[in-house]
């Protein structure tokens, strides 16, 4: 029998991270927390920095995921805006890769289709297919919700990888 | 008198970062260290930020800067090259800002005023300046000049600063 393993999706912003942790066992997926890391607006960028890579830590601390997915997105409004998320990203993938986790990267059209089915949709429609593959999932942010999606799409395709290798080994 | 204050300038780069550790007091200048941290381009990107994260950890360890200062940079040739320097450099900002610097940032015209004189000008005569301002120092690579050339704004600046804290304090 597969063991549960548990994934840490993260949807990053410097001004809000959001993330989540699932358990994926064979075909079945367990919501187990999600939330979302804000930093001061106030406050220079080296201490927002800080206080994302502080919140993404102790969540990792409290949670214990073994594997880490983060969205793959850089279509943004402006060069200074992607700059931004680049900086929020960069601490994103820096803290589970540091606590020894491999971190995947997944495309937004991968995370809509492996959620809605389609690789096209809005944020309302993953919301809502968020709640009908994890009824007990709960969010407070837009942010920790898209982290769910980006949780469930690495639960996928993980799995796809995992059954692809076992099917070579047995050839 | 005035005590020396260790200035670390950090040109952020995912494929390479350049750094440069000085020295200033009163009007002087002493170049103390300069180099760069490469990361591995065959690598998965959490992983080149560890690298970028381990190196830039390495040179606080060893040459405890007191003040940090990055190049403020976003002009770039597409989306996809500005979420790369983004994620360098929220690695480049969130290392020296943990172990409690003051990380300033500088616009590149900012750094090139100070270093030249005038807001305009090349790579070349930037590193021909840093030769003429400090003719100790040795850099294996350009952003290695970069990262000097940022230091010694961030000296220029912090001086003036303080100078008009003072004033202000002895009104």
């Amino acid at each position: 029998m597969n063991t549960p393993i548990r994934i840490m999706g993260i949807d990053p912003g410097l001004r809000r991270t959001g993330w989540a942790v699932i358990e994926t066992q064979g075909n079945s997926l367990r919501f187990v927390d999600a939330g979302s890391v804000s930093s001061d607006a106030k406050a220079d960028l080296a201490s927002r920095l800080c206080q994302l890579h502080e919140g993404l830590e102790a969540v990792l601390h409290q949670h214990r995921p073994e594997e880490a997915a983060v969205e793959a997105t850089f279509v943004n409004k402006d060069a200074s805006a992607t700059l931004k998320l680049g900086q929020a990203r960069g601490i994103a993938m820096l803290v589970p890769a540091r606590a020894g986790l491999r971190v995947a990267e997944y495309a937004p059209n991968a995370v809509k289709k492996a959620v809605i089915g389609v690789g096209h949709g809005d944020k309302k429609q993953i919301h809502l297919m968020v709640k009908v593959l994890m009824p007990k999932a709960h969010f407070d942010t837009h942010d920790a919700a898209d982290a769910i999606a980006i949780a469930i799409c690495h639960a996928h395709h993980r799995q796809s990888v995992t059954s692809r290798l076992a099917m070579e080994a047995l050839k």
